[in-house]
This record gives C-alpha cells, structure tokens and sequence, in this order.
C-alpha cells in the first residue's frame, strides 16, 4: 500500500529492558563479586564464569522475579514515543524460551511502556514468523531469522558480530529512524 | 526463495481448542441451563445470555484454569501433524487480550501439540504482524488484518461472514492443504 507506515519490530532483553544488569547484580550479590559488562565482552555470563557457578546463574532467568525488576535502558521510553509517531512499532520477545517469563514481560511492559498497546506485543520464538521492516535486536541469530533489516543493537555478547547495521544505543536509533 | 516452504498460521480458540464448549458447560452448570452451540448461531455467548449473566460468562475467560481444561477440537492433532511435513505451521493466538491465559496455553498447547516446537508458538494481539501465507481463524477481523490470505474456520458466531474460503472442520484444511 503507497504511503503505508514501516513496521519497526523491537526486542525486549539488551535492547529496552536491562537483563544484563540484573543478572550482574545478581550474581555480584551470590557469589561476591565485583564483575562489570565490560568484562564479558563477547561471552554470556553463563560462559564466563566457572562451571560451577553455571546453574545458578542460568537459574536467574527462571526465577519468578527477575522480569519484573529490570530497569529500562536510557533514552528508549522517549525515543519509541516518538517512533510510534511514524511507525508501526511492535515489541517482540522470544518469550517461549522461558515460559514463566510471560506475565512478568507483559506487567514490565505495562508498568514502563503504558503508551505502548498489548495489540503491539509479541511473544514468540523464532522472529522469522515477524512481518516487519525493522528488527532492532542484540541477537544475531534472531535477525539472520527476520525477513526485512535486522538492525543491531550493540550488546557485550554481540560486539564482533558483522553484517548489520549497528546500533549503540537509543540515542543511535533516533538518529537512523528519526533525522 | 524459490522452494521454499509456505507458512500457515493456526489459531487456538475455536481452532484447535473448543473454547465455546467449555464455555457452554460452564455457563449450564451455572445456570441450569442446556443451552448448545447451535442456539447461539451468530452470537457470542455473551451477547446471548441475559444481561445479568454477561459478567458472569465474561469472567469463564479470566479464570486460572479455563484454558487449561479445553477439549481438542476433532482431527486437529492428526491434520496439523501431516502439514508440518509440507508446511511450516506456526501457532499464533491473541492472547494479549487474556494476559494471565499465557501460561495455561502454553502449558495446554505441550501437552495436546508436543510436536509443534515452542519456537513456532506465538501470543500476539494483532495478526497484521505475522509474516505468513495463510492463517486459519474463526475471527473475520484478524483474517483482515492477516497480510496473507485468511482461511476462515466456522463458528457459530461467523457463520454468516463471507469474503474467505470457509473450512468447517479439521478434514476440510486437510483436502484445502494435503490433498
């Protein structure tokens, strides 16, 4: 349809919600420890720490509470206000991963993006399924999934990934869908 | 790409999931009635029942278990099982309009449909977003907004609706798509 609206699809973990840094605090708190996001680059934090350390940690996400605490990153609350001004803006999550995850996604979502319609949500698996012109995403593997431009949004386990546009931060994505 | 394999889309609630008759015999047991699908031609069942029922029917949806316990809707199993060797078949239900049905969906789509991946499982709101071929829905409305084109699954409350090729049952997809 000439004039049609671009629909620009927006993953949740790494790109509007901090997961990382929960799983930081939480882990800092566990085992004492003083570890920063910078230090991971390019490995999970699953990867990174000793082996035994590894349960506990991949627990974290299956833990009721851990969606419902995120803190949001800087600048998205703004910047996919003003998105939806000229785009079809949908958030979509690869929810079926963890699925305890799902009520704590959606109240995370009402309690810090209300501008944000529940018709405009996504819960999903593999992001092929998404008919959209945009993917903003930290996953590789999800936007090689996409059909339309995966953009990536920078993330400690994703810094040599090649092949995408690239995104650091909200700031970034004003600047290439909005100027 | 050439070769490559179509998508359909399949709905849940009066699609796979006979969400209507759990409806009716909650709303029998609670009323002491014998009402049946066929005396709802057109309507839904909370535009049928008395007003003074409406909340009480309105709120069957929201309980924990409602969608734990629905039957299976007649061949739906045997046919979705035979499209996935020529198809790739996704699940995609609105479920953002039921947020705490999330879980019980999942869990009731693992124990009817094991073999559909939870990676081809989707809760959306507005069907627009997905990137299919067809989808099989008993809702005129989101086969609108579908992209592709929309299979309308009879109900009782779409039976005068037209504008999509109609299959009544689970045998009727099976001649549209496999035979």
């Amino acid at each position: 349809m000439i004039g049609e609206r671009k629909v620009i699809c927006v993953d949740m973990d790494e790109v509007i919600a901090d997961a990382l840094g929960e799983h930081l605090s939480r882990y800092n708190r566990d085992f004492n420890a003083s570890l920063t996001a910078e230090e991971l680059k390019g490995q999970w934090l699953s990867d990174y720490v000793p082996v035994e350390q590894q349960a506990t940690v991949i627990d974290y996400l299956h833990s009721e509470d851990f969606f419902a605490v995120l803190q949001v990153l800087p600048d998205a609350q703004r910047v996919l206000r003003r998105l939806q001004d000229r785009y079809e803006v949908y958030i979509a999550t690869a929810a079926m991963q963890v699925p305890n995850s799902f009520s704590a996604k959606f109240k995370w979502l009402e309690k810090h993006f209300p501008f944000i319609s529940p018709s405009r949500i996504v819960f999903c698996g593999d992001k092929s399924i998404l008919r959209g012109d945009y993917l903003i995403d930290d996953n590789p593997r999800q936007l090689r999934l996409f059909r339309g431009e995966g953009i990536l949004f920078t993330a400690p386990a994703n810094l040599e990934v090649t092949g995408f546009r690239r995104v650091d931060n909200w700031l970034d994505v004003e600047r290439m869908f909005l100027s």
